[in-house]
């Protein structure tokens, strides 16, 4: 059968929910290196406009309407920018009255023609169901010979609907642009569907994911494209921004196009390597997950800083490392907050640490306040042990309230299981980054942490008198 | 046309949530009511078993074992206290093998028929897309000569599917189990629904409703007969639980039943007077739903009292006697936290506050410990501020911990919207009645308790001074 050789830009991009005119500035560079690079086809993550998850935002006709005006504006900035002739997917919000996750093909300055997301996920961390109306049917548009069929994330984690009615078109070319959050070993899954759904159409496919924190969800990117016998040929980087260009050859004329755009656009294409990111190890990709977590969530929500409390044990050593990690350690600041029952091992500890990462520390002693509550009031046994978590709650949070960090609370999966923590206590602050991570991964991570910076000859920022102790509350003798 | 005549038993019960074994003896009791007054059809709220909303424990597949399992056994039970003729409908959580909002058609000691709710709602309060898979068809069952067809709750709030294909079939009575909830206002519409639907079917319609509080959602009970012009033949108050016995003339065998369960039970019928309670003001209304609001988060937490700060201000003052009207005067606990910018009226209202309510008292000055603050770390402006209302919420916490209250907050819904309080500090607690509440409401409800108790010849209970005294939060002189 004929062929075209397609030169096909994906970008892996970072959105912000809600941030149209930001995230139209992200898609627009993107278009502008498309452009550079001759690419004829261009392919953004769901939701790219809007980004991802908007929850009830899809809700608001005003913000829609703002969606879709973005998106007819973009067709136009990029015709006058002389991109117009590449084939443009971007995924926005559309409404047909309801709220729909949609993508607009655009084509020299226009939208010819929009895309709905069929099977909306409803389970784990997705609420679909009750933000958008699922669309129908599929779209086939023919693109400088080759036929290309869309679809959109969860369409082809389902086996009925998209997949066999795609593949019984026989499309030339499948893209889908996702909103992918990562998962522990996720990566290995994405691949082998995508292998599998190429296999069932027939045809290459150019899978391209979101990546950023946004809330409590990560998505890592991992971008793919395989060919039609499901191998690989570029694969992004996980958790980092990435716009990556490949060629690939498609089969022509393979399928009956809804739309043709009768374009034949083939500009200088010098030869580029494709791009395949190495594989990170398990801990580097959860470490890299937290630190985009971090970092995002201190961006996106307009703050510069961050501050915690240090104990000394393995926890605040973890989140404070990661934040160093994520912001750098000039934008973290270490507090210690001693009691009367904090050993000595936990200052000292607490300062090696704030050391070892070069983070700006203070330590406040406690014991006063926590007197001046005890002879306020009557309380022993956990009420009076609590006091002392509320004490350290409170004096980091006017921390906040007066120097404006963000306050990062250090209980891990395993605590807060259990209610291992107290109430406006230690469970106080706006960001909890270890949250998801079981206490067994937090040792894991430490070590592994620690020998990461052995093997680029630094310090290990770790003490490991945090990693080798019994873990304490330290809030009565001998706990 | 023929008719015959049905005493039907409804039972507006206050399930809770997960407590199959205490939610089966509140089914158990109503069904020896309506055996001993012999009625032949005894009808439940959507899911009596199990509670309603049971959210993601509907995923958990031996959580809906144990409700199958027991509405299993109560058809044995019912059978071996003589009570196997009685139609008995009861809302439960099925599978097959997806979760299912179904009612079980419980007959001479077995489960004779199921249906399931088809209509999921999945906006505002609820998400039953999540949590269940619909149901398809109509069922008709032909009892002591009357086609009586059966619908669950959003069933019937929408114009399209379940409606219509009822209607169809010409049933003589319909019978629908719901847990709708309490909205202001939403007793006029259930009620023009609910005549609008009978006149649609032609029949007469038994809408029996859940009653009681569950975490942020009340449901206010209101069920409802009508006949098949729309009058109301009976109609339970809102906020109590009820069991009531109505005689209704129903047209026989009008349709093709699915099943005829060949019964012609006809116990002895002393006749009795219909239920219809009297309608409530709009104040009433809302007092009584925050009072069921308050009682039954305590009672269905394992609580039995509460505390909170009386600032001398209306909106802790609302909160007291909402609270004393829930639970009675000997399971509230009042706290004046005074600091230095205090007014002296706060203090003396909030003395007056208690005394009228007989609640008991105790005043605890936070200067010592704010100061103890203010020398541990330098804190001025916002920051300082904050201070006192998180030592305030650090104390009522200690009192929690210590004596065992559920701390009410006393935040209303025009301070939270804006944003008008201290994270960790006043919005502390574990409850917050009145957080729909907008302060002008706020002012509009206690005015309406101190006359309600003016007309019973009691001590008004608020303070006139904190109703008529412009509100301060008194964390800086003057504010």
């Amino acid at each position: 059968m004929p062929t075209v050789k397609i030169r096909i830009a994906s970008a892996q991009i970072n959105p912000v929910v809600g941030d149209i005119a930001g995230n139209t500035s992200l898609i627009k560079r993107a278009i502008e290196n498309a452009h550079s690079q001759g690419a004829q086809i261009l392919l953004f993550p769901e939701m790219a406009m809007t980004g991802y998850p908007v929850e009830d935002l899809a809700l608001r006709p005003a913000f829609r309407r703002a969606s879709i005006a973005a998106v007819a504006e973009l067709a136009k900035t990029a015709e006058k920018i002389g991109a117009g002739e590449i084939l443009m997917v971007v995924g926005y919000l559309d409404e047909g009255p309801q709220p729909q996750n949609a993508v607009a093909l655009i084509h020299r300055g226009s939208v010819v023609a929009t895309y709905v997301k069929r099977h909306l996920p409803n389970y784990g961390v997705f609420d679909e169901f009750r933000n958008f109306v699922p669309g129908q049917g599929t779209l086939m548009v023919r693109c400088c010979g080759a036929d290309v069929a869309i679809a959109i994330c969860e369409d082809i984690w389902q086996d009925s609907g998209v997949v066999p009615e795609i593949a019984a078109r026989k499309p030339g070319l499948v893209l889908v642009a996702n909103a992918s959050p990562y998962e522990r070993k996720k990566d290995d899954r994405r691949l082998a569907l995508v292998q599998k759904r190429a296999r069932e159409f027939g045809a290459p496919l150019v899978y391209v994911n979101q990546v950023g924190a946004q809330d409590d969800l990560v998505f890592d990117g991992d971008s793919l494209i395989v060919d039609a016998q499901g191998k690989v040929l570029a694969r992004a980087p996980q958790f980092e921004e990435q716009f990556f260009i490949t060629d690939i050859e498609v089969e022509s004329a393979t399928s009956k196009p809804d739309l043709d755009l009768h374009c034949d656009y083939k500009p200088a294409q010098p030869p580029v390597a494709p791009m395949v990111a190495e594989r990170l190890s398990d801990e580097a990709e959860i470490w890299a997950a937290l630190e985009m977590g971090i970092r995002d969530y201190v961006s996106k929500n307009g703050f510069s800083t961050v501050a915690l409390g240090l104990s000394g044990g393995i926890d605040s050593a973890l989140v404070a490392t990661l934040a160093v990690d994520a912001l750098g350690k000039e934008r973290v600041f270490g507090v210690s907050l001693p009691s009367r029952y904090s050993s000595d091992h936990s200052l000292s500890d607490a300062q090696t640490l704030a050391k070892n990462l070069g983070i700006g520390y203070r330590v406040i002693e406690i014991e006063p306040v926590v007197q001046s509550f005890l002879a306020a009031t009557t309380l022993a046994g956990i009420a009076e042990e609590n006091v002392q978590a509320r004490v350290r709650g409170s004096l980091l949070m006017g921390l906040s309230n007066q120097e404006g960090h963000l306050i990062l609370a250090t209980g891990n999966k395993s605590e807060l299981a259990v209610g291992y923590s107290t109430l406006y206590g230690d469970a106080v602050g706006g960001f909890a980054p270890i949250k998801d991570i079981f206490k067994v991964d937090v040792w894991r991570l430490a070590r592994w942490r620690n020998e990461l910076a052995r093997k680029r000859g630094e310090i290990e920022p770790i003490p490991v008198n945090s990693i080798e102790k019994e873990p304490s509350a330290e809030l009565r003798p001998g706990q």
